[in-house]
């Protein structure tokens, strides 16, 4: 656990979702200040109890409404269904100038939900610029993470494609992601999102063919 | 080696550049009729005759012009660079009816050739099938694997992500990637496209950041 750690909040809002709460657990257990965000603030507090309970004491998460999450976090990460993607970044958005918003969010269009259907941006990610402006560098990053490896200690067989609008916000996600017990990676500019969300729709078309429940990637060819 | 092999004819257009001569060696060797073609033709027997000199008698590799080899072809495989793509698919396209075409190309922009940007048609598969027409299958596969790995014997640590237009013809090009000595998955509808030919960006970017020369992708977590 870095010291430095204890000065950075991460916000996870839409937190009360798997993804959320198994992200929540994981950065709380290396020792972030965790916010975890709903539109139900109560539904908030439950979730943070329950990631304490896990975790034991010298912890910390705390339940909040998403805008007070937002605003009292140096980090935000969007963990909303798509469909409440766009409402959520307008209520927020005030509160995310000069931060890191890490967008999770994969634009997935029922029922075709192996179909690559990327939104008229580019993708989930690059929507999200247009939303909340120049003065928020945007990330994309852990869109094809079964939450059924996170809210565990066990190890996860799938690498982390890091997109952003700039270098140096993607470093501090590598850095996240490291955090949470996952191999991370530069996957390059923002435009690159639609890679990482559109793999989603292939894992979720994978897992229907070959009978699996998380199929992931790994990037080969690499020593680091 | 199976003797229904033998009945199939794939023609590699634009065959003699590095990706498409490691296709041809790795087909031949699987005892594919395997046809070099290019704009060329001289050329494309050349190739050929490398190909044949590595792998020695009893393979069935020859060069012809891209219009012959295409017509003699039960298969078409499309290695071209993507200033090629459209001028040699109008070129061969009568020649492609019945078939299946599985397209091998990059839409790369140079200078940005990290960054994803795909032709308005959504990729270079999507694009090869407006041109192509109804007639045509057409899967998109090969994109993510460097030519260094196939132009011999070694193992290649690369997945084959195979996209297409229908799920016969996808079935059908994962066992050309399984007679190459690779693993191939059906990633999906020809909308999925962009996903593995932005994969490239992608590892390229990944190679230039990283210091490597074959940075690939392999799936984890399901189980054949």
């Amino acid at each position: 656990m870095k010291d430095e750690n204890l000065l950075l909040s991460i916000a996870i809002l839409g937190g009360t979702g798997k993804e959320g709460k198994g992200l929540a657990y994981r950065w709380a257990r290396a020792g972030y200040h965790v916010l975890i965000g709903s539109r139900d603030a109560e539904k908030a507090k439950t979730a943070a109890d329950d990631v304490r309970g896990m975790l034991g004491e010298g912890v910390s998460v705390n339940g909040l409404g998403n805008l007070e999450a937002a605003k009292e976090a140096n980090i935000v990460v969007l963990t909303v269904p798509y469909s409440a993607h766009r409402s959520t970044l307008e209520a927020v958005k005030d509160e995310l100038q000069g931060k890191i918003l890490v967008d999770v969010t994969v634009p997935l269009v029922p029922p075709k939900v192996s179909t690559v259907q990327m939104p008229a941006a580019g993708s989930a990610a690059q929507e999200a610029k247009e939303i909340v402006g120049d003065g928020v560098e945007v990330c994309a990053a852990f869109q094809n993470i079964s939450h059924e490896h996170l809210l565990g200690d066990s190890d996860v067989e799938c690498d982390v494609l890091v997109t952003g609008t700039s270098k140096a916000a993607r470093e501090e996600v590598i850095k996240l992601t490291e955090a949470a017990g996952l191999t991370g990676w530069d996957a390059g500019p923002i435009q690159n999102s639609v890679v990482v969300e559109g793999l989603t729709s292939v894992l979720i078309g994978i897992n229907k063919k070959y009978g699996s429940t998380h199929a992931g990637i790994k990037i080969t060819g690499v020593s680091r």
